[in-house]
């Protein structure tokens, strides 16, 4: 028996979050309904009505992803276990991976890449550019890659890169592409279909406003056919796309566990959003992200990102001179509660990153925001 | 604009689980409390706040791991994501993995050590037997490995595998062992110290009663210094224990963003768990594990696994002659609203497999159970 006894953990503290207004790149704010869908009974991973419930779950993802040809599906992990599932399943050993390289999510991408046999190729820009349909097209014509990977909406720097070119030239070249939507799917149209993306990863707790855990995918016809044609399985079981496409679709046969209460609020998370409508919520975004620009520009500050790069759900506000960031956010967070988040890697104390999604992207709450920012850079030596 | 839009989605109806009686191998039956923590308001995965409930949740596994030494740490995905992180983080390509394989499970090991390139040597059994202190010895001593692999509480056979001998023998072999302890964590002791085991991962929705979605690990002193002397990185980046270890316990430098929602669901469970006391709640297993073989041998049934080998939180029964194993389980599901499962593998068709744990580990619910079986054997042809 065990001599080791848990005196301590019994005197913990309950569970009692502190109430924050969530502006950073993830997680966002979280509808009511969600969280009322997250405390319904579980049911059983193999249960008709859970299989029923990821049905939906597809269905719902196939609007926001623009998805009408290719399937829909779910990794149990977060966005990062979406990348790790792309790469695993669609990057094998010795394959070339050509990489758009111009934020933190590239190098992970590559970085996984690595660990799994390719040889990785990258097209590196400085942090916050993005790339010409020129640019890219000449890149993979000269690198004739079996893999192409690329960040939709880059959150280490708030540039969003359209897909376009990228899959045109990477599918005359022959190559599947491979397309990061983290901080897309939900806030802005991903148009999946008419971009030509082969596999997309995404998260939940993003633009679809669904606390982390879970992270939808979407693979083409092309890229179902490449796991066809699969010789060999790939080096990851957990998030084999074959094994878990047939678990959730085709035969429901017993794959893992599936996260019960996740999948309730994914779903309810997306039906917020489709009785919204799309348009609507993307429109909303756009809507804020503009209202939020002018604001911070009204306050002597500037966009790390052109206009017309910018994501519309998350800004990246540059850090004015003299004002540490990190004590700007401890005093947000201290403060009014208020969550944001500074830069990384080359950004690191030059930016703020800052979201405006899902409940919060409102014209108040940017308001509302923008003049607790200005307070607490007030306080911390910036004049306006 | 993508031109796919939406009519149907918000056509769904509203969430509305069944209510079940998860009488299955998992997940179970989850607390009220457990339900609540998962509806808070969630807060970021950087928050000061986040940071201690990680905290408390790796103080809190210690006791129920039985671990004094080693490090607890949470894996954001189901059981077999902690299986996935064991293997790519401790059996390398080329090296030699020894698995006592006696169930599904140790074939999922199997698989995915193969599938890491390492060289898999099996000592087979028949599904639901176990391994005596000397042949486990035996085997390891001839096969000398790098790693040894066994289920600690197999769900596919309901047999429960000791692990001294097995520990004992691959240390002095030079072998890290991992520990298969995804039944066995909170429904009875595993005694991770005292049993030698280095690496063990397990599940939330079993013995914890808590929804599925983490896989709560444990790492002996040992399995840390192979993880600091490893020289190449291991294959997941999703997975790397070292980048993992260091942002919940270390420097809380982003990884990947933790499902916080679980993470506060999965504190409350072991709280629920650490109030009742270990003891306490290993006794109300084991005694309602000898009340349910009483009642199953009292309706003529016979239980797959020998007494003294038998997982107290997981009952395999055998099928009667004549009766067909999947209609009972479905006139259990559809009446009362009972899941069980059924065998797979060599075991299809040949048992019911039947979990009391969690909140259903009654006496009452025992006897609730007993009646509600007997009246489907029945109507499904079986008298007693």
């Amino acid at each position: 028996m065990s001599t080791i006894e848990q005196p301590a953990a019994v005197a913990l503290a309950a569970l009692h979050p502190p109430r924050r207004y969530l502006f950073g790149p993830g997680p966002t704010m979280v509808h009511p309904r969600v969280y009322e869908a997250l405390s319904k009974p579980i049911v059983g991973h193999l249960d008709p009505y859970f299989i029923e419930v990821m049905h939906d779950v597809q269905e719902l993802l196939k609007a926001p992803y623009g998805v009408s040809q290719g399937a829909t599906l779910v990794i149990s992990g977060t966005g990062s276990a979406g990348m790790e599932a792309a790469v695993a399943n669609f990057i094998d050993a010795g394959a070339k991976f050509a990489v758009f390289a111009n934020g933190y999510f590239s190098d992970r991408l590559t970085e996984m890449a690595k660990r799994n046999g390719a040889i990785v190729v990258r097209f590196e820009k400085s942090w916050g550019e993005t790339y010409s349909d020129d640019e890219a097209r000449d890149f993979i014509q000269r690198e004739k890659p079996n893999v192409v990977g690329f960040v939709h909406a880059e959150t280490s720097t708030g540039a969003l890169q359209p897909g376009r070119a990228i899959c045109e030239a990477a599918h005359e070249a022959g190559a599947l592409v491979i397309g990061d939507c983290v901080t897309s799917l939900g806030g802005l149209p991903v148009e999946f279909d008419e971009t030509g993306i082969d596999v997309a990863y995404s998260c939940t707790q993003k633009g679809v406003s669904c606390p982390p855990g879970l992270s939808p995918m979407a693979m083409s016809q092309r890229a179902m056919e490449f796991l066809r044609a699969r010789k060999t399985a790939p080096r990851s079981w957990y998030l084999d796309l074959k094994l878990i496409h047939d678990y959730s679709t085709v035969s429901h046969r017993y794959h893992h566990t599936a996260p019960i209460s996740m999948f309730y609020a994914l779903r309810e998370a997306l039906m917020v959003m489709a009785e919204e409508g799309l348009e609507n919520r993307w429109e909303r975004h756009r809507r804020c992200s503009k209202a939020f620009a002018k604001g911070i520009e009204a306050l002597g500050l500037r966009m790390h990102v052109p206009e017309r790069h910018r994501i519309p759900t998350l800004n990246t506000v540059c850090v004015p001179a003299g004002v540490e960031e990190g004590k700007v956010r401890k005093r947000l967070l201290d403060g009014p509660g208020i969550e944001i988040a500074g830069g990384f890697g080359p950004l690191a104390g030059k930016v703020f990153r800052i979201g405006v999604m899902g409940p919060l992207a409102t014209e108040d709450n940017v308001q509302f925001f923008l003049s607790e920012f200005k307070k607490a850079l007030s306080a911390e030596g910036y004049s306006v």
